[in-house]
């Protein structure tokens, strides 16, 4: 495995074709290997990953300085796939001093996670469009648990013309149904115990619609009740949206989206549902 | 020379490399025709040019509607310079409905100019980012009548890493100094007589800097001077600025602009001069 960390670096290492990229800010999990995995399997044959904890998407009081980082680790992993090249860039890399221009994410960026984090989603597409830039992919993969971002991005790509293929990957899950998270190792013990309440609660949402509960407001309730039956969990949001605009009003009669992001303890953890075409 | 009106059709058409690129907005003269001779210059043997009248770059009071339009002389003089691909794109194919997504150009893009116009940087760098992506040119020529324009992508390739050679061509001119514009053709005949003092003015700011004048309001007032003396023209602004931020203060040991912008009757002018080195 190659390891640049230079633009120039990258440029060198690059074949012609057939180049996968998988995006991260690395401490990966299995959730990232499975997005290799989707890579290959759409026939690219050099897998470029990049790790960079991206400052310009975290807020001013969120946990960039505490965000977990295991490079030794990391890169480990990623020899047990096989991955051709991994880019891992310092913020000066990224952002040389003068660094002015930026991506604005459009409408899709301002609902729920664009809401709560402002700034962040002109962030992810500012950063994805410079790796795009660096890399200079065939494909590219990214994981459904960031699924406002896999819409931010995939807007994107068509609002620029950008020249890759995006793959959109199934949510990586522990036995209990916790959507894989680097964050999910901020979590205490109780608190690990306590976090699958926000899938269980997304469950019961893709439940109610798929048996006809076909209103916002009482599926959102449906879901919130589940999680208030939980202590230690806080609700920021929990929302039935257009997988496209991540607004309501939803279209029933076609696929929707129910999201949600709860606070247990200090950590945010976010996770989503598509629910395809009901059964009534 | 293939025309193409789609982003399919482009990338159908395009070579493997050494492609030489030159977006503008049509109603093509000299210094359009000159921008094709530099890319060849550089290597290019594959020429692309577009033609767009982009309108996320015109303000809600300028001149998108009367911007003076002809395919068919463009066509026909595209063809006398061996253009190998023309992309005469619809606003359509450029923004389907439910875009979204734009660049945001930085600090160099607030000043002058960006100043008189506002959001109109943003439409250009957004439009210059779409037309590279779907280009994919190795080198990309622009005329240096538009400094700040240049100085804008400049800093939008760096920033966003795009992998596009940038070269920046010197203006070209009427015998009379007026750089040449699609504009001018809005020009009566007594505004055509008028209208090189635009560039006189900006020469005796050079002269001045070159003489030893190095401070910036006695050159901007010399400049003024020039403008005041003719009869039909108002000033919008001229200035001294430095070329990489478009802002006072300037070092005059190194490379200063002197820029301005004029009306002359309906029509708004304007020109520049890179003064180098100065001999005092």
């Amino acid at each position: 495995m190659i390891v640049a960390t230079t633009v120039e670096q990258v440029r060198a290492a690059l074949p012609a074709a057939n180049i996968g990229f998988i995006p991260t800010m690395g401490f990966l999990h299995e959730g990232h290997l499975s997005l290799i995995d989707a890579a290959r399997e759409t026939g690219a044959n050099f897998i470029a990953v990049s790790i960079f904890v991206n400052p310009k998407q975290f807020g001013p009081n969120e946990d960039l300085a505490s965000y977990p980082r295991d490079e030794a680790r990391d890169k480990a992993l990623l020899e047990t796939k096989n991955v051709d090249l991994l880019f891992l860039p310092t913020v000066d890399v990224m952002y040389p001093p003068g660094a002015q221009t930026a991506v604005s994410a459009g409408a899709v960026a301002k609902p729920l996670e664009g809401e709560r984090r402002p700034g962040h989603f002109d962030g992810v597409a500012t950063v994805v469009l410079k790796l795009f830039n660096i890399i200079q992919p065939d494909i590219a993969v990214f994981g459904r648990k960031d699924a406002q971002q896999c819409a931010v991005i995939d807007r994107m790509v068509r609002d620029l013309d950008v020249p890759v293929k995006l793959v959109f990957s199934d949510t990586a899950r522990e036995h209990d149904g916790l959507a894989m998270s680097s964050r999910n190792s901020y979590l205490s013990t109780d608190e690990r115990t306590i976090a699958p309440a926000l899938h269980r609660a997304l469950r019961a949402g893709e439940e109610a619609i798929t048996h006809g509960v076909h209103d916002v407001d009482a599926v959102e309730t449906v879901m919130r009740r589940m999680i208030e039956e939980t202590p230690g969990i806080e609700v920021d949001y929990l929302a039935v949206v257009d997988p496209e605009t991540f607004l309501a009003p939803v279209d029933f009669r076609r696929e929707v989206l129910v999201a949600g992001a709860v606070r247990v303890g200090r950590t945010r953890l976010i996770d989503n549902i598509r629910v395809q075409r009901p059964r009534s």
